[in-house]
């Protein structure tokens, strides 16, 4: 199995637009046969997960803490206990990575993620020189759809 | 879906009885529903995750480097790149750690699974106070097989 | 002990600009009596650990690796076999975090330092929003100055 | 500079022979030049810095959070935010392990230091095979004194 990793903002509602993108994005990934990977939590990582088990996928989260607390569409927990430095694993953990929105934790996965040589495709994400960066979600999710 | 880690002896080759038995402990844990967590390397890492593919189980693979190189039965790859520290997840991730042989790697692991509260089930291991360990593969397995 | 870390361009040479601004900016670390903490390697590394070492004061790496490779200025030094997850703690062993130009991994460490609450101050570095910003040597290290 | 890191039984009180005889080891690290790594916090971790300060010396402590709360004899803090895996690189900072009673925690930095090859002085600590042990304060002390 191949997995590609979702970052991105953790404190997005259900009603948004980059919900509802990433939800899309974790969809994609079900139906193209990769595993989902994420931190675990809220925001765009329940979306992604959300999409992904409707596209029938299995879902692996990367929790900072010890305990499994996660958003419910996660099937693999893996509690790290390692707090900010579990975002280096989410990376290391896929040769693809996208990024839906995002603040500093974000930034911090997207320096990782071009330090190691990964492709990251962003949708409303930081701009970043290495980042293939889309501005309306049909090109962001046909980009997508098309590499993965 | 919950899971159950696999720690012990790196070395060990594919005709001895410490392989055989790791290998029915993957095989139980998969049937049992469970996913299969190990350092993805070779010896009883190897075993198990075999097993527990002929169980038809999930096999998780937490790795020391970047690479993804593996064994051949690890379907979901985390490469860290975190070196020994890795051994932390390996425990981190399930409340139950079951250990077939092993030297000092493993005696880290079985360090932090006791730390962290888990339970610890030793077949051929480290003598430590807190594991349960058991002398013949029978009584192993059978254990093995009652708790999870 | 209070510390500073100093982050940024790992490949500067000797004569560069961004090299002498970093040895500037670790004597004054040193001269205020704080302890000097950097990723232990070259470029700005190497410088600010220098100037610090010339200012008299004490100077730790945290080294991606298990040997003791670092730069010769170096007074303490933390192999830590944990690769990229070492940028982690550079930042975190820190209230203030001084940015001397840098690439990816650079940034990471902005991400995660500015999730974790951190004052970043930089010079030509990263244009990251919460980052304080310089563009010249002489108001860069005259607020340096003014804020350790 | 050079260090040696301590580790062993946090929960010991100033009042106990494992906390005088860990005093006196930092006493002896410092006396000889050497800094002392250890985990920051309280028992053992504490003993050792309050007797490495006595002997003029320099402490450093790799804390399991982000806070730098430690015991106060601790010159430079490592926040690590890494709960357990901080225990690695208590290890990792040193060629020579000096361990003081100790539990589970303790057991597994025994476990990492063998793994990586380093030498490990104990004082009614695990016996595990590998370890040079010592039952008596005086044969301990002498012999820490001799090696380092």
């Amino acid at each position: 199995m191949r997995s590609i990793s979702l970052i991105g903002d953790g404190k997005v509602q259900e009603d948004s637009e980059l919900y509802k993108v990433a939800e899309e994005v974790g969809y994609l990934i079900a139906r193209k046969g990769y595993v989902l990977v994420c931190g675990g939590l809220f925001g765009v990582m329940e979306a992604g997960a959300k999409g992904a088990k409707k596209g029938g996928g299995l879902t692996v989260g990367i929790l900072p803490g010890y305990e499994t607390f996660s958003n419910p569409y996660i099937d693999i927990k893996i509690p790290t206990g390692m707090g900010q430095a579990r975002n280096v694993l989410v990376i290391s953990s896929s040769d693809i990575i996208v990024a839906v929105g995002g603040s500093y934790g974000t930034l911090s996965e997207i320096g990782h993620a071009l330090k190691l040589g990964k492709e990251v495709i962003g949708y409303r994400t930081w701009e970043i020189e290495g980042i293939k960066n889309y501005e309306t979600a049909e090109t962001f999710l046909s980009y997508v759809d098309s590499v993965i």
